[in-house]
């Protein structure tokens, strides 16, 4: 397992008794990133157990209430449990203003210095980069300035194929040059091709999160081929006007841009209150997009 | 009953996955008001049936985030569900701006005014009065500018005396005169006097709200006599060199505002993380005012 998300809130507008607002927690190559922080996401944090001290990095896509207002409890929690790690928060320009003077007025105080990345281009761009994975924005269709965002592992090391390097007398030493694609060169001159002692690695996984958005097919490029892609299904297509008037998705579309993007998996999310039985949303979607999954509070899912 | 306060949430600081932020749904004398307003108040006012219609007047007592950030979710609900009345708020100075500016950078739209009446003073004032209820500020002592408040039922009408009444040929239309205690002229000319037509109304009700405070005896004036004492109990006597530290109160001590203020009935809250087993805060406040309850998540106190 490489990527790992799990759901803390996948309900919009407001939260009522069993359904919470959007909040996910995702492992990817060994990094722990929230994306969205609706009211209470701190408390489903606790309850499906996400380790507190993991977080470095908190995603916002948008500064509606309902994926926003989570996040100053959140922030406000870490500095109770005197974190002294620095925090990185991606959201959209006005996020850090918000912030800081709502922590300032509850005279939060912490060590960790907390800071802002500020977006506004409204083209996909690279917003953080380390030896382990990509984050880009997909830049969304809603009603205020929103990104989805794009996880996506860096390329993994080989894996050594331990029985052929067994057949010779390799140093350990050499392990990280092998895994890293070298050929080993024998103490006797010979040459071991690094192909030999080594399993092709993993393809790096990508995540694709796109809440909340209309039907906006300028994401297919950014997403294509994505190894799970969330994607809101706000109604269904009996509500396909109300979808083009509030700027969200129905199911249906959901599961068109899945397919036109070849994913592997989607799970769909943010459902209206109106709708009693979620089923309904999994069920129109599975006509177009058979791999459907629907996103439910405490769910893991695995690539 | 005429004073009935449901316990949304009585947890301090972090939210946990079975420990809510202070929330309290009062009401007195058909009024309904929500006390304090921590993150997932709202979610707490859907499990435990409080009609959001009937909210008109919403109190914060300070603005530490687990009084507060739950608010802006609240208004932001009020919003989509269409709200036309009128609301107030009443809370310290600089709740209006950081509200607003919450609810701006969000979009909330909304078609009812948001009226704020932002406190300052550190005597008590009366706030709020109307033909039911008056509400006035109990000054705390906590780390930033804190109210409690006391909310008092106004004198109620006299009571009809039936069986007495229908002894003499009166006319409904007098009714209302005698509730206000004047006497009846007859048409024969002869006075009946109001005492014995009447019978003696209830004492008008008064609960006590006090959180976050120190031990602060400057409040038992304010709140001599009340029906019932809310005292937050952060802390056992274990910890009162913390309390005082962080200007919260023990249980003990709590218990002994509520001896010397004699109240009739007291209930602690605001409970640290730290003890596992909430009963002993009862056990240490019993010794010293018996009539000592503990608040938890969806509890009834009627009067």
């Amino acid at each position: 397992m490489s990527l790992r998300l799990t759901i803390l809130g996948c309900h919009s507008a407001t939260p009522r008794v069993n359904a919470f607002p959007t909040s996910q927690y995702l492992e990817i190559n060994d990094r722990h990133f929230i994306i969205d922080c609706g009211e209470g996401a701190q408390r489903q944090m606790r309850k499906y157990k996400v380790g507190f001290s993991k977080i470095n990095h908190i995603f916002i896509s948008h500064l509606h209430g309902d994926h926003f207002y989570g996040l100053v409890g959140l922030l406000s929690t870490f500095g109770i449990l005197n974190r002294e790690k620095e925090l990185h928060v991606f959201g959209p320009k006005g996020i850090k203003e918000a912030t800081e003077m709502l922590l300032k007025i509850s005279q939060s105080h912490s060590k960790f210095e907390l800071i802002f990345h500020e977006l506004a281009s409204k083209k996909s761009e690279l917003i953080f980069e380390d030896d382990k994975v990509y984050v880009h924005t997909i830049p969304l269709n809603h009603r205020v300035y929103t990104n989805g965002y794009l996880f996506k592992e860096k390329e993994k090391l080989k894996k050594l194929h331990i029985q052929k390097i067994e057949n010779y007398s390799i140093d350990k030493a050499d392990f990280l040059n092998i895994k890293a694609g070298r050929d080993v060169v024998l103490e006797s001159g010979e040459i071991i091709p690094n192909d030999e002692l080594t399993l092709v690695p993993e393809k790096p996984k990508i995540f694709a999160y796109c809440s909340d958005t209309s039907f906006f097919p300028s994401i297919i490029p950014i997403i294509e081929g994505a190894d799970l892609l969330y994607h809101e299904a706000t109604f269904l297509s009996d509500k396909e006007d109300l979808a083009e008037k509030t700027l969200h998705s129905t199911a249906a579309q959901a599961a068109t841009i899945a397919k036109q993007a070849n994913v592997k998996n989607l799970v769909l999310g943010h459902y209206s209150g109106r709708y009693k039985d979620i089923q309904l949303f999994k069920n129109e979607a599975e006509i177009i997009f058979k791999n459907t999954s629907l996103a439910e509070p405490g769910i893991i899912f695995e690539v």
